[in-house]
């Protein structure tokens, strides 16, 4: 479909995709460096993945598996979109019935086991296929899916799979699995930090996968994280419902929130410091490295956004409150028109202060200030209510840039926060027409 | 900008936009029929448009005028954006000073006169100049502007062109005002009605305009409706405000709501049918002419859509009440990917199941059936909360159309509504990547 228009565009407006991570060495980040290694990166797991046959391309590999040896405490985040996939029942009952302990994903992709009939058994006969092969019990295995909704899913592939997939754990596995959960993605996203707790060295890292059906709510995309941190189930559950407010729930390409976002944090105390059982200094310097994680792969999910070409972050400070100030960022970085003029590179500011106005929060319009920015400079385009003039030459060249940040200053308060996203392009109508084919 | 491919894709996929208007002949319209003449419907109204200089295109009118000559009952609603157009203050104030009445309508298109320092000056120095002009008050005039945010808009092409407008004004003057409200409009959007109350002859009808950044909350798009039926201005304004929840706020084109949405209805009594002061059986007979005009123009604008290639209905019936079913109907109009897929006539209806569950309604969603349907046939696709097995040849045939129609029932209650929108292009992003050249 639309072949040779499509090309043209394409090789005109190369995706964006790759993205640097956070600088580390700024003051905030102290103590913390980043390491290699994703989802293995902390001690005592590893992981495969490989092709099963749901995927037709032999060389994309649709399957992958996640193992820590020992038990781990475990948090999740689910999608709020009333239509659930099935392997979101299956993981949620599972870690109920578990006491909040797992000890292996298993994901797939290319089917999302979604609003099928019999999805549900399904992913627990996936979780018994793993818990045998392992020799570990069916409720210590998060299932997850992602791909396409409404397609009948086999466990046959999974089947005649698992035994090659656990025979090639390994600790350079992280590098398989990251691919297998991969969809419309161009690059893999992963991210490990390093830091110590109570003189002991401690990791934390993550994969994720997500590239359209992007607008979570209280949870995301499918994102895997894991930490050889002693922590109880309980604070790590906090930790990450508290995190997620500010890294994923603040990422939105276009709107739409998908049937089977899901966020785990599995921790197997493999790095032998003090339990972390109380909101303690301890327990702020995990938050912190999940939080650097986190933020990390939110922004590296925007910048690989369905069809993206520029990366777009927009912060707001000075809000009453923390929540206003989310409210007028993904206002902001959710509008289809702010996405169409920063593709064309057009600085029509007025759908900025458009997508300000329309945000469901409660302030005062006539205090606001609005800057552009991007590595080529800084312009006010808003002040007071009112647009400021400023140079469309200065203007062209900061919108050139492949990440652009909008400053949205309320002046009104002490909230603050950060919603990311990515430009709405051709590329995106073109992935979106036919995803199917 | 990108303009070889652009011209390519434009070629392939021509713009839909005209639509035929609601077929007349059904029962529930008995008593109605469609009459020419859009805002100059009504008798005692007359109207004109030319260019004035805002929109350097010399052949685009983007001034507009409509007069009663006698003082008519107004009723009006507004966007709901903290960011408002300067003229949306201007009109507010004056049918307050008013106390209701208005006399005329001033509206220009090419520059939205939002966000400038001196816009109230503008718009107040803009009904001086028609007030002395028609020999009416400054506050009998609405005045509206639409176009792009936050550019001066100086009040010397207005001075200029005042005395010509006005003696330019006549009852054929319908069709100069519609163009001159068009901005990224692709066709004239215009309806009238006539029906009888008691025994006289009363007429109702309105222009719109409206393409992009088009997403009502409580108000919408430019439209101004002209009737010569006798209403008092309260009646008016509960006719107006309870039709527009049915109408203009189901339409979404992209989830933006614009800074300078307004509607507006006149009403100059012209017909001399016993003046309407009480929510009786010729109230209901005079709101379903509005309706029928206002849901008119709304599918008109739904097809005419930026960009668009189809017309988009979703109809939800069975909800627990009325607002659920509007917040199921818009949140599937509204979704980026169904856009998108029914764009690409792709059969990706897990995409709808998605848009429904996240609707912030609350229902079950194990009641929940969803039908695909267009001139071409219907298949039932989503059934008891999963998806059914259809055939994909009689999908596609059904989406090769030009209008789609989604139902979704909830099968919990009476509550029904329908929604309006159209798919996502290439089109739309080549409009907004580039609106202010």
């Amino acid at each position: 479909m639309h072949d040779t228009a499509y090309n043209l565009l394409h090789q005109r407006h190369l995706r964006y995709g790759v993205r640097k991570g956070e600088d580390m060495t700024r003051k905030e980040y102290e103590g913390y460096k980043y390491v290699e290694g994703g989802v293995c990166a902390a001690r005592g797991f590893v992981a495969n993945g490989l092709n099963c046959g749901i995927n037709p391309e032999k060389t994309k590999n649709d399957l992958g598996l996640v193992y820590s040896e020992k038990p781990c405490a475990t948090a999740a985040v689910y999608t709020q979109n009333k239509v659930k996939g099935a392997p979101i029942f299956v993981t949620q009952r599972n870690l109920e019935k578990s006491g909040g302990i797992s000890r292996a994903v298993i994901v797939n992709s290319k089917n999302a086991n979604t609003c099928n009939a019999n999805g549900e058994e399904v992913a627990e006969a996936v979780c018994e296929l793993v818990a045998e092969e392992l020799q570990i019990k069916p409720e210590e295995v998060i299932v997850a899916s992602t791909g396409v909704i409404g397609e009948p899913l086999s466990v046959e592939p999974f089947a005649s799979s698992m035994k090659t997939l656990v025979e090639g754990l390994s600790v350079e596995g992280h590098d398989a699995v990251t691919k297998a959960i991969m969809t419309t993605d161009t690059v893999q996203k992963e991210v490990a930090v390093e830091f110590e707790l109570d003189g002991k060295v401690c990791r934390l890292g993550g994969m994720a996968k997500g590239s359209g059906m992007i607008h979570p709510n209280m949870a995301t995309t499918l994102n895997f994280i894991t930490t050889d941190v002693a922590i109880s189930s309980e604070l790590l559950q906090k930790a990450l419902s508290e995190t997620v407010k500010t890294t994923y729930n603040c990422l939105s390409v276009d709107g739409d929130t998908s049937t089977n976002d899901m966020v785990s944090v599995m921790a197997n105390g493999e790095a032998g410091n003090p339990p972390i059982a109380t909101d303690n200094e301890a327990f702020h310097t995990f938050q912190k490295a999940l939080y650097i994680v986190m933020k990390n792969m939110t922004m590296m999910l925007a910048a690989d956004g369905e069809g993206a070409s520029k990366f777009l972050e927009c912060s707001c400070d000075g809000a009453p409150n923390q929540e206003a100030a989310i409210t007028v960022a993904k206002s902001v970085i959710r509008s289809p028109l702010v996405k169409c003029a920063m593709y064309g590179e057009d600085a029509n500011c007025g759908r900025i202060f458009c997508a300000i106005g329309y945000a469901e929060a409660d302030f005062d319009i006539n205090k606001v200030e609005v800057e552009l920015s991007s590595s080529a400079g800084k312009i006010l385009v808003f002040r007071n209510g009112f647009g400021v003039p400023f140079s469309e030459d200065e203007a062209a060249e900061i919108l050139k840039e492949k990440e652009i940040y909008i400053h949205v200053h309320l002046n009104q308060g002490d909230g603050h926060a950060k919603a990311w996203g990515c430009d709405f392009t051709y590329d995106y109508v073109k992935i979106n027409g036919d995803y199917r084919s």
